[in-house]
């Protein structure tokens, strides 16, 4: 489960030491929401903070099932917001380097004014469920419950902004806290996939995570698109809300796009 | 003029000087996408790649007109992307913390598709120019040409998602380089100023920049929104499109709300 999958322990006075899960990969490289979450775990400890207000992610090198090592580095700790940067090494690479503020959310509110509605969705029962298989799509999807909205999940070019729209939660009943929010962020087919391009993958560059609230058990309701394929990138824009219907987290993420598409395939960095 | 205001000189393996200039400046306290300029050029520097793909700053203390000392950590050279983290240090605080990648952008294409459009604005002339004072419009608008949109300038509630559409460039014709373009992406009056809700000032936590392409020397068509005021945040969506057209950087900022509406004025971090 992510609990257990994402723990880390400190080894030092800046060092935690985790482990990436077996199965938390897509075509064996490990889900990069996931490996943010470890790095995210070790700065929410050494901060004492346990919720990532903003964290972003630059992604290095592709992880692989096996220890890692994360170094963190506190950077201020002011009354309400703790910064820290980590990075993160396996296999002898660097994979992940991360700057986040941290914080404890507590719910308090504030002026509100919203400008936007969570995706109407047929319930989870009537979405696809997206199966893992050893490609696509991948065995990532048999650790977390990913339901597509039915008009998404035929993964035709869509009429307008590229998009996918569904539901999100980890199996077996287990409650998600904000960190595991990450993951969710990372987790739905790239939206490239519906932009009637050809395009075979899209690796993320970097991805920032806004976290909103903390959310209730149950159900996510997520939705992610994209209005610029353009100067070699894009960018996917994510809006997470809990089952009362509150914005939880914000998303976006930039990725790479094939330079000579379609024969290259996977864009390198 | 920025670029002198924004230069930066290597003291050591890892270390740069720079400078906070006078007069760049928000009510006394250093604009946040000139801090943030001023950690991306020692990051190109460190790196050999002059371009900010993707680059994220968490604002720590503000900062006052003085030296600054810029640690760089360069995490990662690739073929075409280095990613460097960096710490802003000045007047005996760290005012800025800040996560790039780097790459040297060379206009080459790709699969494009995109789903919006620059806004329609008036002329430059026609809009109305942000003037520097001691207070608001700060210090800052003399260093910037900034020329806002009349029917946002009036600054009345939005009944749409609040927003100000404007015009950026450097004056006296001086050229902005992608650097610059984190001095665009936040120099637009807060949204919430357009929200209708009572928020004296919104400081910023956190700015991540995207930047797509190289601009053409002239102004730049910027539009900022934000459609998300809950859980003590707001964020701001940045659209920068440059003469041609061009999307040339994406931003999204993540600020602050006051707590206690509005007696508290701004909130402290």
């Amino acid at each position: 489960m992510f609990s257990t999958a994402s723990a880390v322990h400190r080894t030092g006075p800046a060092t935690f030491a985790g482990e990436i899960a077996p199965g938390w990969d897509i075509l064996g490289n490990a889900h990069g929401g996931y490996v943010m979450a470890l790095a995210a775990r070790a700065c929410a400890e050494a901060t004492g903070r346990p919720d990532p207000v903003t964290v972003t992610g630059h992604f290095l090198s592709p992880g692989r099932p096996g220890p890692v090592a994360i170094e963190v580095r506190v950077l201020r700790v002011g009354r309400r917001f703790a910064t820290a940067s980590a990075v993160v090494e396996g296999g002898g690479r660097t994979l992940l380097a991360a700057l986040g503020s941290f914080a404890e959310i507590d719910g308090a509110s504030g002026p509100e004014r919203i400008e936007a509605a969570p995706p109407d969705l047929p319930p989870p029962d009537e979405c696809v469920r997206m199966e893992p298989t050893d490609t696509f799509p991948p065995p990532f999807m048999a650790r977390v419950d990913l339901r597509i909205d039915p008009e998404d999940a035929r993964f035709e070019p869509s009429p307008g902004p590229p998009r996918f729209r569904g539901w999100f939660r980890f199996p077996d009943g287990e409650a998600l806290d904000t960190i595991g929010l990450l993951v969710a962020a990372d987790a739905f087919p790239p939206t490239a996939f519906r932009s009637g391009l050809p395009i075979a993958w899209t690796p993320t560059l970097e991805l920032t995570a806004h976290v909103r609230a903390r959310p209730v058990n149950g159900w996510l309701r997520c939705t992610f698109s994209t209005r610029f394929i353009t100067g070699g990138h894009l960018e996917e824009d994510g809006e997470i809300w809990d089952e009362t219907g509150r914005l939880v987290a914000q998303s976006r993420q930039l990725a790479l796009l094939p330079r000579h598409a379609p024969r290259s395939g996977a864009a390198a960095s």
